[in-house]
């Protein structure tokens, strides 16, 4: 079989899954596409109402199908907490959420069962990590972080502002904090550039999920077999890399401004971007 | 004659645009009426593209004159900046731009004929200010604040990091101002919100022009020989106020958080705001 990959995110910051995701697939079948789809002409999501959200996010994931994606990740936040019902009704292929396997991720390493939550206002505001928290009997402070996805796109990643901001918000996450989280959840695909910042601000003991990478994890677990069982054997072929999976970008907005943007969250240059219309 | 008065900004803060024109419509012709469309489900515009920006001003445009507006007021500065020639091409009526009388504020108070120009990623990056000035015989330095709108939406408007942010903003400006600029332009309909701010960090003797202030001046300029000339006399009437023009409000995305965060920039509440659905 060969497998088209389709990411989904309403801008830059669904990179973040797709840069985890490459790594998981080289060295495997040969013709692996993945598809990434920004939709940067109607973005941010965050601050947008659940109607309008799901509206925006099938018209997108429907765009993805009809270029041949046989698999979807939702690698935006905002997009999982608000519209996953929505999008897998629209879709006829499998469809990974970001919230499911982030909470999953945490489920597997808290020792006190509680969690703090970082995300967009829409995320927190729609209590969609809360809720698949409680489902695997964990309990989640969440705390709503507007601020964050500005200052990363201002590339202030590493500043004296973005630190303060950060303390700020995890203080007051904190303080409200119900028993005693020993688990950060980066609830928002931004969010794993500042990794080091909140490194410096949670308490001792205090671990890190990241729900790019735990999504990632999640998608290679349930695609690696697929690929492995009915992989050639690529290795007697030389001159091409064959296994490297083939990459194409569409977005709803300037192409230009992602490949610029967009280089810092995928960690590598972006040739071809691909500008596309979608149904309002 | 009664005259409809259509005020269009992407989100919230032409707001600010239209509390500046009511003081000025009051007490004048009865049965004036102000329609207010902001295009919230597809904010922000300053940080996407010409194409997509002329399009979603455009059709909001054509709404607010299918609603009876006779006289547009286009508070958006990035649609201003990047869209004023096509919104014009799409109307009949006269279209006021926040960029232009911005720009003529500034003349009529600049000593040095240098000018601050403060505003979005896109209004910055579009040059229209910096062109408007020049007509004029001024110079301008031009400096995009990215931070500013986030922190104004957070309601950070009197906070620390606001302010770090702003010095940070201001000093950068001044750092690469050419001849000594004696006048700061706010080039975003969020930032009368940061007046104070701004304040505490300009060079003694630096002025600020506000263009939501100097857009609704323009518009009274305009209007107010209409309304005066052919206005009944109202004041024998009596139990009612017929003077204070009516207010109909419109969003593209949820009419709840327009509400809430909506009354934060107009200073006073929002009642009834109505939802529509806008071509893509």
């Amino acid at each position: 079989m060969s497998l088209t990959i389709g990411v989904f995110d309403s801008g830059f910051g669904g990179l973040t899954v797709l840069r985890a995701i490459l790594p998981r697939l080289e060295g495997k079948l040969a013709g692996t596409r993945c598809l990434y789809l920004g939709d940067t002409a109607r973005l941010p999501y965050g601050s947008k109402s659940r109607e309008t959200i799901s509206r925006y996010a099938v018209s997108s994931v429907e765009f993805l199908q009809q270029q041949g994606a046989d698999f979807l990740v939702i690698a935006c936040n905002t997009a999982s907490a608000l519209a996953l019902d929505d999008i897998r009704a629209a879709s006829s292929v499998p469809v990974l959420g970001v919230i499911e396997t982030g909470a999953a991720a945490v489920a597997s390493i808290s020792q006190t069962m509680s969690a703090l939550v970082l995300g967009t206002a829409a995320t927190i505001a729609s209590h969609a990590y809360s809720s698949a928290l409680s489902h695997l009997g964990l309990q989640a402070t969440e705390k709503a972080c507007p601020l964050l996805v500005p200052l990363v796109e201002e590339g202030w990643t590493d500043h004296p502002v973005t630190d303060e901001v950060v303390r700020i918000y995890l203080g007051e996450a904190l303080a409200s904090a119900k028993n005693a989280p020993d688990t950060l959840l980066l609830g928002c695909t931004h969010y794993p550039l500042l990794r080091q910042v909140f490194a410096r601000h949670i308490p001792a003991g205090m671990k890190i999920v990241d729900s790019a990478d735990a999504t990632a994890a999640r998608a290679a677990e349930l695609l690696l077999p697929l690929l492995t069982a009915s992989a050639p054997t690529v290795s007697s072929l030389t001159g091409v890399s064959l296994t490297a999976p083939s990459l194409d970008f569409y977005v709803t907005d300037s192409p230009t401004q992602f490949q610029q943007l967009g280089s810092r969250f995928l960690g590598r240059p972006i040739d071809d971007v691909t500008h596309v219309a979608l149904p309002e």
